[in-house]
């Protein structure tokens, strides 16, 4: 579908309740034991969110040719399995020997609604079940491209370094790298798994994989960007958080102006992998993380 | 192998050796970034321990005629990998906010050691690495038999309701539930992994499962009597930390002379699933269980 033909904010609101209703249906209900545990799991899944991973992963498959015409697919799987595994890495980054926050998506943070206990088994359920819907989709790469995305070569190495950078300079050349790990490597994760449910060739693949890149380390220079200058209410997160914490920020060491210049070149740069003319929903989505306020 | 044809003593010790080469082999060594992390996950998985999870499942593996003749197979991810999802469950366990305990194994804990931020990563990392090795046999069954045990039907269920039972009165049902959970799910598992690893048939996958199920019940009770009565320094951890903790505990409510009459039961119900005569490695290693002190 050309992305001019697409209405955008009517095609994320879309993908949005998609989201909603497969993470709805792929979640233990409340009523099952344990139930404070599932109660801990819908309360931070469904608390909103932009449902990005999900979205940037179902586009991917129908860019890639893979077909939508079923009420359950292993792409609904796996963009399932996308948001509960970011959900899982905020609840935990949320903790207090952690980062220490109170408020998510304008609403107290997991441990600050249940307790810390809950909130460390409701991060490990969904990090659980979210392999659990990648094994559903009938094949292991999914499985792998998820566990090493999120692992200490991805995701969480991000999360050490981190922590370990926190007080420090960084060069921008660490902060990039500790982007591409925390932030990146799962968004780099949704495009490709959504390809590969697809059968993407291994050209269409490597494609798409750089489009994921770029997108992934734009998402966190915005971020960061936002972070400084972002509208509370909108984004449903203290600001600030970042400089409280002394994380190191990409505005932080490149200065702001900068920091909106890389982001809207990684976004060309991943929209460059596109032919002219080519207008699709992917492009959208990178359209839109671009301009992206909250 | 014929039980008598065994020496029980120097077949586990061949087993907690081959484990530990594989857990060795299989965890990002500690000279890549992040350094810190991969630190933590050596210190707390090669600590020791019995390595009782994947020896059950080597033998449930070679009972079901599956072949070790070769250096890498499917068996030994998921040895590994169920060694290193225990160890995830142990480190988070371990945290200020859930049990609160300063020594493991002899050794002070992981978030004693590294802090808790790096103890909650860690066991986020074990618990990813665990299905990247198990996506690594080939097959998704091992990832759903993990995913589902140590969910929140199997093992977070199980620590949940630990949790929420503290300090009240509990029933033998009651506690049955959650050893079935905490501890039942991930031995239970063990067992399938390896019998579906070597294509078990049905009748025999069902067989195992109850012989599973028996076992990982009589390990958890077992538990609870050494928590009281045990050798601190054989243990490697504080007895009578589950008293301290308000803990439901099986001889807390049946008493002592029950508790053990009931272990020896379950071992007695476990090795019953084989024809007398059929003395093999799983009925050792269940009568190593009924026997332990540590």
């Amino acid at each position: 579908m050309p992305a001019q033909a697409i209405d955008p904010s009517a095609y994320l609101q879309a993908g949005r309740e998609l989201t909603d209703r497969l993470l709805e249906k792929y979640l233990p209900p409340v009523s099952s034991e344990p139930k404070s545990l599932h109660e801990a799991l819908h309360y931070s899944v469904m608390a909103g969110g932009k449902r990005l991973r999900p979205q940037l992963a179902l586009a991917a498959y129908e860019y890639c040719g893979g077909s939508v015409k079923s009420e359950e697919l292993p792409i609904h799987y796996a963009m399932a399995a996308l948001e509960m595994v970011h959900t899982y890495s905020l609840i935990h980054d949320d903790l207090p020997c952690m980062d220490d926050d109170d408020l998510r998506r304008g609403q107290p943070t997991c441990h600050k609604k249940f307790g810390e206990a809950i909130a460390v088994l409701a991060g490990d359920a969904l990090h659980d079940i979210a392999f659990e819907l990648m094994a559903r989709t009938g094949r292991t790469e999914p499985v792998t491209e998820l566990a090493r995305a999120i692992g200490t070569a991805g995701m969480l190495g991000g999360q050490t370094a981190d922590i370990e950078a926190e007080g420090r300079q960084v060069t921008e050349e660490e902060i990039t790298e500790i982007h591409r790990r925390k932030t990146g490597a799962l968004i780099r994760c949704a495009v490709r798994v959504g390809a590969i449910l697809a059968d993407a060739p291994a050209e269409l693949l490597s494609r798409l994989t750089i489009f994921g890149e770029k997108v992934g380390l734009a998402f966190q220079v915005i971020d960061d960007i936002l972070d400084i200058e972002g509208d509370q209410k909108l984004m449903g997160k203290k600001v600030g958080s970042d400089s409280k914490n002394l994380k190191a920020t990409y505005p932080g060491i490149v200065g702001m102006p900068q920091a909106r210049r890389t982001a809207q070149q990684l976004i060309d740069e991943a929209i460059a992998v596109f032919d002219e003319g080519d207008d699709n929903a992917l492009k959208l989505i990178a359209l839109f993380i671009g301009q992206r306020q909250s």
